[in-house]
């Protein structure tokens, strides 16, 4: 499937700063780099990087003089969602996870495992198979987490939201991981572009590592997983942010677009589980 | 019933200080008072104070000199514990309540009932009448939350609690008025001596307002309700710690001790809902 | 000092709900109400209540139906605010505190003092006389806490503000209560009206229970102390707020004024400690 | 310098469980490995992983039968402590530092650094350079924060320390990452065995990237820098437990030993910036 997707971003530059954008779709086994463009209002010194995990590309960009920074980013992206049926899925122990996976078993900044054992035992501790307690613990939190703006910060975690139950993407994400992790199943935050996300903005879901695939879920359930295009994923927001400021720069606006530019679209939905296969 | 309650306290005195404790039984409606004797080892000034709201009476003890402080205190307590009939339990409108129990819907250092109202209403909102929800309220705390000490400490509170899910009386207490006030029934913290407590020590359990009476909650289900000897009431375990220092004291030890002078004890047991009644 | 106070709150009545309202300022020794009117755009069943403390008084409203809800409320208040020369503020010993300020000894919601012993201790600990703790307490808050409105919201506490430090007059009251709280001196958040408040809004700061005496303490310094009208004090904001909504009532705008009736008003500013004079 | 480190780890195994131990100082530029050697009391499958950033080595093993679990480990390691001029340690700019050093600028579950801003930059955004920040913090940490075991516990965090003031080697750790990151100074925790630790037991300090190096920081100043043998690196105590079990292993014991080789030990101190040496 071929999606076009843009995000501008504008800034007022108040004193000399760096910014880190993390905005640009991840060259994976899953998605191919059709064409992209990053385009600034002034001539400024950009650096590409690149994680040490692959699980993230972002730029660097000095900005030495304050007036009016507008940044025009724009991609082609041909993106691949496999679906792998459930029954393939089996329980990966321990001893046999790979280090990438098992360092997402820690709790970080908004993902607080370490609090949320005996909840997630009680509630999800029965069920068998991994695959079966993540589809459960997304299906807890679309029914028990109501999504509205305005109630979260930027400091809010998943130890808030699993008791205040409102939020937004970033919090059902947040929570998702947490509790995957309580149950020693590896999981991460991703953020990217949706196609179809009303009203339009970066999106935030999570992978779980099962059966040797990190399968994509959302627990919010408000796009197409298909339509769905990978800026990064990591331990949780805090080192996916679509921008990070050193220095004084002012938010302005930001205007992200996610577009089909394939004639037809099928539309893989949420309830995976149901119809028997994850999507990775 | 006739009880005969005692708390011996023994305190290592490092420099001079102030003591308030909190350990007499309340005069009330339901407890009669037959004799009390508090036993110092060495002569000290001693003033009695009441709480304006009547919900507890302690005793502010100045200690100038160091060394070894013994405290014996010994009570005689006729106490009735009451039942009322759970059809009898109307609901009452905010707008009839006393100015009393009208305090009590406020959240607290350890009962953050503001950041409970989702939970509550998700978990509790659809249960008819304020009694029933009560009983659910305590029936879902002893499902839920393990009695085990040593995991939470004097920090933890019913915000802790709900996820955490594993905690002492205490913990119990404050989880259970913190989700009271978050579905609008005022509810206080209780403390006292408990008959059949096992190991022996001041209880902790809570009290909610409905149908114009406070009934007695025990979300630990560890004691028969009729062999309770009410200490105070309170916000939450910041104003009815048996003891409060002020200066260097060095705690040594507590013994406390609640036995059956009557003959014969029909144990009322906590499972009040089945058998549609109330106990205040 | 004559000052006339107004509050003109709105609300969109959604369904049936119960509204208590605390606007109106508090009778006392300082304060002599000239007269007062409360209006509604319907006719509807208030009733007045008063705290058991002495420290509010309040009013329930009922509104059962749907629609627009106007409260139109408007005092004339006679104010005097007393100096206490700072050398007759003797510091007192718990054991002859009275029970009234014993009780703002112990932590609250937004008030952790319990949290904050070491912090107070270090900071504060070596200042002779509470008074001068005190005065070193609003000082601190006044030089490192920036006043800035949008940063902490319903849920933030002294424990955050003491880190965080950013927020408004709610937060620094919340942090100079927990601080005082944390050094065995008894403290109380206050709400009220405020002469020169910028932009117009209802106003929050402390009093503090020193040599017998609750002083008023403003970490702001934001405002004249004499420019102040009570409304309520209580332990932290929770029991304060100037309403508290039971049913579904969607906030629509609020309009506080508070003007001079005297022609002359003599500013008292909060520089109170180098003139040596504490105001009650 | 060269060190023989041991450690002795006892478990009673309560059902079949995982293992993942990461007592094993890792391989560096700074500390060469001379012998070491593993011993269980059972022959058990044991694996060795290695971080993707290589900042720690650990070994995963299976435990498929119940009893005693007795681990032995042994190594001799020769480490070298460098020293490096102070002067020379320029501060580097977001814009040129390695994606491994970025990555350390984030908040951890128990660094929240987002949370710390202000007080940082109140309190060390005057002080020019990195180096001197750095020291500066150490030193803040080690004037007001006691040094007491029993207060805090796994959940105890830096936004709790730097109020609480209290805490052992993990506490001082995560304040001093926590407190770098809020100044853009990139920080890691660090563990490892430590020569003279009284009492004998794994240690935690942390490192901070300045300069281009990471630079060895011991806000807790109790034992010499270059009696320090290094386990791992990482956000915080979330990825650098000396044990973390999958299963239901029970903590029996542990015993630490870390002893000098040489004939001599020529002790470097805390106060190297006094000295104008950082060391590496």
């Amino acid at each position: 499937m071929k999606l076009e997707v843009s995000a501008k971003i504008v800034y007022e530059v108040i004193s000399p700063s760096t910014l880190i954008l993390n905005v640009q779709p991840l060259k994976s086994a899953g998605q191919f780099l059709v064409e992209e463009c990053m385009d600034l209002n002034s001539q400024l010194k950009m650096t590409e990087l690149f994680a040490v995990t692959g699980e993230k590309r972002f730029k660097i960009i000095e900005i030495p003089d304050t007036g009016s920074l507008v940044i025009n980013y724009h991609a082609v992206v041909e993106t691949e969602v496999r679906a792998v049926a459930a029954d393939y899925l089996d329980d990966i122990p321990i001893s046999v996870m790979p280090v990438s996976a098992l360092s997402y078993l820690n709790p970080s900044r908004y993902c607080q495992s370490d609090k949320l054992y005996k909840f997630a035992f009680h509630k999800f501790g029965h069920i068998d198979h991994a695959f079966y307690k993540v589809m459960a613990i997304r299906d807890w939190i679309y029914a028990n987490v109501e999504y509205s703006g305005g109630y979260t910060n930027a400091q809010t975690s998943a130890f808030d939201t699993i008791t205040e139950q409102i939020g937004v993407c970033r919090d059902f994400a947040h929570l998702g991981v947490a509790l995957c992790r309580a149950l020693t199943i590896p999981a991460r935050y991703y953020t990217g572009y949706a196609y179809q996300l009303q009203p339009a903005d970066f999106h935030a879901c999570f992978e779980a590592y099962i059966g040797g695939y990190w399968i994509i879920v959302d627990a919010t359930k408000l796009v197409p997983l298909n339509g769905l295009v990978k800026i990064a994923t990591g331990v949780d927001a805090t080192d996916t942010a679509f921008a990070s400021v050193f220095g004084n720069l002012q938010f302005v606006s930001l205007d992200v677009a996610a577009n089909l530019i394939d004639a037809e679209f099928r539309y893989i939905d949420q309830y995976t589980a149901e119809q028997g296969y994850a999507y990775i």
